[in-house]
């Protein structure tokens, strides 16, 4: 495999399909009973979605030599979690979105009750996956990564983000001094999308026999790059159309949320994104490695041009 | 400690005092930010719920000679599932309950949005539970023992049993044959109740130590007592009241749900409880060990009146 010669794009293509197909041969089968939840996973994990996180989980590990083919499953159950996150904030309760990845969101199309059960079994079926033994990787290792992805999708973490994120909303209608916002902003994207892609990138380095140092290296580009990616979806939703972007456009202004653009303006914003840019491609510079793809899939994820 | 002259309500009401604590102490505290998500954690969890998921992982561990203290944190994990799959229920979405346990539900002090992440935070936390290394327990064993946890909630497990549930109330509103029904009525029972009691009992004798052989007779006591348990539950409907029961009683039957005595009839369903007794007990028995509650644990379950 002469990997070193691909371009960014062809890395992502050719990772993309390697995730794709463990996503369709792991997840049950649509036959399996009670069919409808297991449609339902299927419907909302497969057929879209970019698999940001278990590439960036696969660029760690191969930046740390691993072979990916006996982790491919754990980084998959990546985006299990990633899918559940949405699943759950477009219901009507929270985000009430039915436009997702071009697609109607999975409460659209299978009803709330099972849009519910639907996101709580993709979480499980996620730990599952971390759990299962992978032969020649020490179990004391494979324990440590479960819980880091765990820890990173909490309450104190995803979850607590999401939480921050609703409630922003409430507190900007209400006024709210600059100065507090900002630290509510930073918190709601540190937590909701920052410490996944942080965990994709140690579950990666963890799993790929990434020494401790290593790991905290791929931990500091992954909150690098989480950060440079939610400014960058900030943007995006100021500056795209629901045709490109596959879900509803200007939706995060006419509900008055918290975004950096809205906060600091468009420049400030994109200088931001920019210089945590720098920080993600520096800290990929560390890592080194022969295939090393990591500082192109943060810049990539930073240009992206929709 | 003389646990060998304890009476079952000795058992359980000592066994219930240490997971509580162990949950009071290890959810984060509700000062932790976003405060609102863990407020309404420590709302499901504590002050009511007679924690007989852990009590069973308890007793398995007991029975099989494991020193309990360092497991605690692990078998409260099994509460923390229990809550969220009843916080998750009772949203309006699925079975719309007000009140549970004697108190109001989560998502009509919090709302709904904060109920249904606070159900995902629970799961969530159950999880970095099962996952935190002990001292002298092989990791490979925990591993197992947090897959076969994972797996006895995922969407063949009681997930499944929820969204058949849940799709039964349709079919039965629409007739369908008595067969079919039983059928179903099994799926429901054995997956929404059975799975998580049985993986109760697995638990504790993989963490506790137990043989191969030991877990198999543990699978087997779980699964009758966790059915059993189901019967008595749907009995309970029928026969309780709103006061003793802590939940709405008649409700069951007033949506038309698919139970045991509605399908097979009072007296055939109290019979099969009995009988399912007699096999938990018989494998209770052969477990045997100097301090195993386990017999009378089901028991008590089987014989509680409300």
């Amino acid at each position: 495999m002469t990997v070193e010669t691909e371009t960014v794009e062809q890395y992502l293509a050719s990772r993309r399909k390697l995730v794709d197909a463990v996503l369709d041969r792991e997840l049950p089968p649509a036959s399996t009973p009670p069919q409808s939840v297991h449609e339902a996973m299927r419907y909302a994990v497969l057929g879209a979605g970019k698999r940001v996180r278990p590439i960036i989980a696969i660029a760690a590990a191969e930046a740390c030599g691993a072979e990916i083919e006996p982790l491919l499953q754990h980084f998959a159950a990546l985006e299990l979690i990633h899918t559940y996150s949405l699943v759950h904030d477009d219901l009507p309760a929270l985000d009430n979105d039915d436009l997702r990845r071009g697609r109607k969101t999975t409460h659209v199309v299978f009803g709330e009750a099972l849009g519910i059960l639907t996101g709580d079994a993709l979480l499980t079926e996620a730990f599952t996956w971390l759990a299962t033994p992978i032969d020649g990787i020490d179990p004391a290792r494979q324990l440590r990564a479960l819980r880091e992805v765990s820890v990173a999708v909490d309450s104190k973490g995803m979850i607590g983000g999401q939480v921050a994120d609703l409630e922003a909303e409430r507190a900007q209608e209400h006024g709210g001094d600059r100065a507090a916002l900002m630290r509510q902003l930073e918190f709601i994207h540190e937590n909701k999308t920052g410490k996944l892609l942080t965990a994709s990138a140690v579950l990666g380095g963890i799993l790929g026999g990434a020494s401790g140092e290593q790991v905290e290296t791929l931990r500091e580009y992954g909150r690098a790059t989480g950060l440079a990616f939610q400014i960058i979806d900030d943007l995006l939703d100021v500056e795209g159309s629901a045709a490109t972007l596959g879900k509803t456009a200007g939706k995060d202004a006419a509900q008055g949320k918290l975004t950096y653009p809205a906060l600091i303006g468009l420049e400030r914003a994109r200088a931001e994104a920019a210089r945590l840019l720098g920080v993600a491609v520096g800290k990929a510079d560390i890592i080194g490695g022969p295939v090393n793809y990591l500082g192109d899939l943060a810049r990539y994820i930073c240009e992206r041009r929709s």
